[in-house]
């Protein structure tokens, strides 16, 4: 939509250069420096709104506190940092019951407490209106330079997580785990240049990437993993919410759990080709994301 | 409410004790240890709601912006501390004009700005839903130990940083000052013992310190400052979103910009009384707060 992406971009040029903000709005998570120590500090926030990431009608609030939380750690994945707190804010429907109440807390304390995420705070108010909740996420580099959008180089090789597409039909996106230990071991291997989680889904996403680096991807439309849930192709390059890795690698990077899809190749202006049947064509951006 | 307190009872009996966490679930803001750094790292959330904080169809943008910001920055002076960054997401309700969601951003960006607090990340979505913002943020101690609710003791005295009541009716809680200067200079003399900031009413907000210290408050009601816009005694003592701070101190602790209203007694369970023409009656909790 012309007036989202019109939205954002005034958005970004708000942003002023802040000493000791490495990475400010536009990355997975921000990167602050903090006092003396080496640790960086990232932060981000991620909202789930009723109707849009899940349907209170329909999905347990258990599912949808683990989602919100999942969210959040899955852009910890983006960086290659390590969670550390998150906060939670609730917007519930006036008469919700308290046991739905509770359940969404469970959902998200599950979910952080499978990487050692604690809820340190938090707030909840009732409104006339529908269930939200956004989910605050501190986290640290611990020893690993955070992997932003912005490195991938002309040569790199393009590689994806796992099989994308038909996480939403399938209720994928409220089970997923987020692939914090594998960005971490393969970030810990100094050759991934630029990395996010597929979000909106691989067309969007990969678009990020290129639109940050100045650079442009061509993906082999014959080695793009395709999800058992997906309804083909066209599924996998522009569903959302798989929350695999999406990420750029120097030539020598392997891995048995990676999926190289493309390569980084010199272009006049940052775009996403696909290469199909030994045609070259602009892949659309048509990834998930709400309409304005 | 009994569910919503009911249910509040139930979130913090859910937080573990957490390392490098000496403040979690329950305070203005989480305070975190972050690597080996003399700065404590404090976090907090908080969000506004159309219906709720807000009336959209008669407050301006900028001014619900400023008031998303300002009441995070609120929570810091409760505390002590200094804001260094902020993180939002806004929900709009679908149909929003651009305008409008700049208007936002502005008043959010003022409001952060007038304290050296970037927005250093965000999420924006629309939705078939009313207009909700959230923010977090990222404080840092600076050499002032954080004031928590749980350090007033039997003998301190009870201090308010500005006349009260009447904000809602009047806007005033659109337009108010975050009291972080006004915090840290007090804070630094050593002799403030327990903080919050008056956000839900007096009486509601005394009682949070006295739970959290297990004392009780002895409120003189000759001495409470009545806000000009207040409806009397009754609108100073229970209305909310006054956002002076409300503390406890040492008896040697004076300071011209701060009222002395009462005295930390001794009691057999923590409560908040109201001596008003030689009578000490209890003073009921009537303090502001959606209904869930």
């Amino acid at each position: 939509m012309p007036t989202e992406s019109e939205f954002l971009k005034w958005l970004y040029d708000q942003q002023t250069a802040t000493p000791g903000v490495p990475v400010g709005v536009g990355d997975d998570l921000a990167v602050l420096k903090w006092g003396g120590s080496s640790d960086l500090l990232l932060v981000g926030i991620d909202q789930v709104l009723d109707g849009v990431h899940f349907d209170s009608s329909k999905h347990a609030p258990r599912d949808i506190g683990r989602k919100a939380m999942n969210r959040n750690l899955s852009d910890c994945a983006a960086m290659a940092c390590l969670p550390v707190a998150a906060l939670v804010s609730v917007a519930l429907a006036r008469g919700t019951s308290i046991e739905l109440a509770k359940q969404l807390y469970v959902g998200l304390n599950e979910a952080g407490g499978e990487f050692d995420c604690a809820i340190v705070g938090g707030d909840t108010s009732a409104w006339d209106g529908k269930l939200a909740l956004t989910v605050a996420i501190i986290a640290r580099s611990d020893g690993i330079t955070p992997i932003t959008r912005a490195g991938a180089k002309v040569g790199d090789h393009v590689f994806v997580t796992g099989p994308l597409g038909g996480s939403l039909a399938s209720g994928r996106h409220l089970t997923f785990t987020p692939r914090i230990a594998l960005a971490r071991e393969i970030a810990s291997t100094g050759r991934v240049t630029a990395m996010i989680d597929i979000s909106d889904g691989l067309s969007r996403d990969l678009r990020q990437i290129c639109r940050a680096s100045g650079v442009t991807a061509l993906v082999d439309a014959s080695r793009v993993p395709i999800h058992a849930d997906a309804d083909g192709l066209e599924a996998a390059l522009h569903d959302g919410e798989d929350h695999e890795l999406l990420f750029t690698a120097t030539p020598e990077f392997s891995h048995p759990s990676c999926t190289r899809i493309g390569t980084i190749i010199a272009n006049e202006s940052p775009t996403v080709l696909l290469e199909q049947e030994g045609r070259r064509t602009e892949l659309p951006d048509r990834g998930w994301m709400p309409r304005w």
